[in-house]
């Protein structure tokens, strides 16, 4: 009953195996190996953008600070959710890469931003004025970090807005295959529109690897130089590559999201079937943001259960806390139905 | 015949078994797996550093630059080789990192810098003058970027200058290992002085992973948060420590670095006795620069041979054109062998 | 009727005079010069803090930024208040000089922070947690930016709810002895409690001097690299020193304080009396934000009265629109009743 | 005999007197007033450069530093002399306000780089390889550190080189006026092939101004974002425009400089004649660096002579100790002759 993070499960046995079979001999470092040309002609075709520049990078963060910090100049100021994970769970990495950006935060009732929220945001600075930051790139993020899922309509209603205003569009999407496998639209339907996209493996399935992709190749060597200057640039880089092609191939990406929905959705399912379980919004991919009475929060860590509890386990037994459960693509049906029976109590 | 870099061979299998034991399952993130608490104590004990604050980072030039801005104001300046890694190699890294420190660059004979060039180049600052950058740490790198190694005296002499001006001082130990083989010291004998200690062994054998290595753990927590801010905190942290706990195990370390010593050796034992190389410098470990007829480089990398040239192919047969070598720990005396017959042609 | 900005009035006489004087043959340069001796004695006893570190520097938001990143480290986060200075009117100063820190906005009703709200916002970050920024200073802005004065009771509670947290706390006090004028306390009791004090000058009859006071002058020779590194040291350091001792000088900072607070309450009471006027917030120094119609913004621009308009000159004659009125030391009752006429029109 | 600095003289009567009629009642702030208009239109035809973005900077270090961040990016390296202003005595300004560009050094002799040292040391960086800083702009500063002055063709034959590489090219033009009035050419021919030119005017008699030129007016929003972001936009501007102004008006620019030059002349005539003494190198504008007896500098000291000695006042009388003279505008041939018949003895 592993609910913490899908940053803590393991990666898919073909991964690893990929892994193993890229240490065979020597090869050429930093990225010229074959599979790196494979895999980016892999993402270009599966993301529909054909001249993409496109490069690994093994987490999450390095590959939000990274991209932000060539589409952004210092004096100007990053449009993101209140709740985004380059706000709240960076340690100020894109201010860091930066070299001093802000982050203007937009409303966002259940995690996404509105468009209207989004032109209040952006009309709300003093573009044009010297005292105040510059506009710069919307960040958006799908599956948000409450667990809801933009509809491609949402989605394309805030890329019009930044497009209205003339500025760039980056896609957080550490969980891009668990968005598409909840839209059930295709990779290329979610990229459509956006500037700059980080393409997320490693919380579904991967040990350690993210794609940066730019639509437009002009971007390619600043970033290039970013990333070495940031420590980012592997030697050994063959062992990122892999990760990736094996993570595409066979649609093994959207497999394993799909599976991780799945066992998310039986959760839903049956949590809403509990009247002491409230539900803190919608819950449309892979992460659930809930309260129950701490009674059962005890109950389920006794029982061996790992899910984060926003709250003291000090206090009254039928006191709703909050808590956040997520899947990774291992998660089982038995391990759900299991969970729900202890909190049910 | 790969010849090229140490960071482009591969890794060891014992390496690779660990990374694929460390996928059983569900483990902590962030470092907070058991096997990184193994990790510490082992280096903790090899280093001879009872207190030492040990953390893993996946690049070279990503645990100097952390560490470096850990122990350096941005208002201060960092004493280093010229040709070190760090002013080289990092596309500014440590300019990054530090929030725009300068580098103060020392005259270093065979790569390894003297202890009289060093005063002369801290003497050089101006220490207590607002106008000029403040003198902050010492950074050295054994084995040198030339292959070159200090002997344990001359490193001790500079850690002393160092002490004398009360600067923090800092090993780039991206070939750590290949250094105390070097040597036939201890690691601890190695360690000995440093406040801070980038322990490599991604060159070493590993995929991908560096430990740095502060001798006072008051650094431990700003450490922690650089890494973080830099994007270079692993969520499925297991994956570095697996590799690192492998590499400590049964000093498979040293049997590597020893390996490619080795095979360095028999290489500069041969090229002693061809007539038309000569030696650009001493090689003491496992990195070769030399100068030989631009007719043997087009019949090596005709053969398939793997090595830096740094000149033109086009131009007179015999004109001596600068090479690197540099073996690794999979490096063969088969290989070398055959290096050498086709080099003497 | 001059009401835009009070930077934008004369420098008063004495002030220009005393520029004149201390351009009288040689003076060491870079704050060696005896005046600044003498201007550091004069404000440590009027602040009541006599071991502070004492600077000038010649505009307001390079002393805030200058101070916090003296006080704040890259990973950490400022709070203040949502309408501050160092975040609307700074063009990123702070995040640039900090390489990076962020800033947490307090919510502030008549734009002054509260205790409890304050308290909020240091509990909302994850202090101790790595993914997000730390604890930093605490920022309290008197004159607020809406013209509104912290009572020596509520500035205290601010400053005991950083303690509480261990938190240094700084004061932006562009307009401090506007404030103290607003109080009638003193010097010494409006500086209580704070760390850091940036103690202007310019706003109230200077050409531009602020001081940078810290009560602890173990951050002194930083503050100096910084302020140097910043491009913030003056050569002819003596313009600046001329500039604060006249300003210091039998209290002429008090005197030209009140007499802008003056101005700006009779302007206030007269406005009270206009019934088509509305005014945003309390107004207890020497700005107004207020809303009248548009025809009064019409008839005050085209009689020559200077002063922002917060909206279009374009629309219904009856419709409110907001303005901002500031008074400086040069202010006059006959401009102010001359301005109240022309509004009632 | 005040021979510390140029900045440590008065400025001009006619430049107070500039100042002093600008504090005439109210002014447009941070640049919208008119005389910055005029001003505007002035250099632009001194220096012949119709379309140049021109504005006001205080110091001479932020002015350097602010164009040099607009020019520069953060994984660039900006080549400049090896003992030039922005490697010395900034502090490392051009590091932060570059977010971490470095400095490559260039040998110069006499203070000055030549056309083939600028090639050599651009062409040891690895520009288009990733690990390395990529090329950025070339800084010459003329008057040198040293007190020599580029003759036109020398300067032509850099900015040629650049040109070559496709580097814009900027001009530490702290005494751009004792550089012209050395050469007898105008500012224009000065001005000729940069692209952007820091033009000094503290030094040379103003109190603390200096206008950062853009030939290119493309640069001018970005620079105007950074001068504020980095604290450096005045509100009370006029007091900046007014002295340039009174700087420019009736060549008051030029006849200071000539005046200092003219001092500087007399006392290297004498120097020549005195056989204790010897000039470090040439003498070509109001600068000098030449060694003579310890003895020597203790009479001119006991003398009340100031300017600085390079070395202890403790040791042989005859040793022969570093000195560097500076004259000011407003030196005079008096006190010149009196401190040669000091020194002589």
């Amino acid at each position: 009953m592993f609910f913490a993070s899908d940053n803590a499960g393991p990666a898919h046995p073909k991964v690893i195996e990929a892994v193993m079979r890229a240490n065979d001999g020597y090869a050429m470092p930093y990225g010229a190996e074959d599979a790196m040309a494979r895999v980016r002609g892999k993402l270009r075709d599966l993301l529909g953008m054909p001249n993409a520049a496109i490069y690994l990078v093994a987490t999450g963060t390095a590959t939000n600070a990274l991209m932000l910090a060539t589409m952004c100049k210092p004096f100007q100021t990053i449009f993101c959710s209140e709740v985004a994970h380059i706000e709240e769970d960076e340690c100020g990495a894109p201010e860091f890469f930066t070299s001093g950006a802000k982050l203007t935060l937009v409303d966002a009732p259940q995690a996404k931003m509105t468009a209207e929220h989004l032109r209040e945001a952006i009309d709300s600075t003093a573009d044009g004025v010297v005292h105040g930051v510059q506009r710069g790139p919307v960040s958006i993020t799908t599956v948000t970090e409450r667990g809801t899922v933009y509809t491609l309509d949402e989605q394309k209603a805030l890329v019009n807005v930044a497009r209205e205003y003339g500025l760039p569009v980056h896609l957080d999407g550490a969980r891009f295959a668990n968005a598409v496998a909840s839209l059930g639209c295709t990779a290329a339907d979610m990229a459509q529109g956006f500037d700059a996209i980080s393409f997320g493996a490693t919380k579904n399935g991967c040990m350690g690897v993210e794609a940066a992709v730019f639509a437009d190749p002009a971007h390619a060597w600043e970033f290039e130089l970013r990333r070495k200057r940031g420590g980012h640039l592997f030697s050994k880089h063959r062992f990122l590559s892999a990760q990736m092609e094996a993570y595409l191939d066979g649609d093994l990406w959207l497999e394993m999201a799909q599976s991780a929905n799945a066992a998310c959705a039986r959760l839903v399912a049956g949590l809403r079937n509990i009247k002491t379980v409230t539900l803190a919004n919608d819950s449309e991919a892979n992460m659930i943001y809930l309260t129950f009475p701490r009674a059962a929060h005890r109950r389920l860590k006794d029982a061996g259960a790992q899910f984060y509890s926003m709250g003291t386990m000090d206090g009254p037994d039928d006191e709703p806390v909050l808590a956040r459960i997520v899947c990774d693509w291992s998660a089982t049906a038995e391990n759900a139905d299991r969970f729900l029976r202890i909190l049910e109590g």
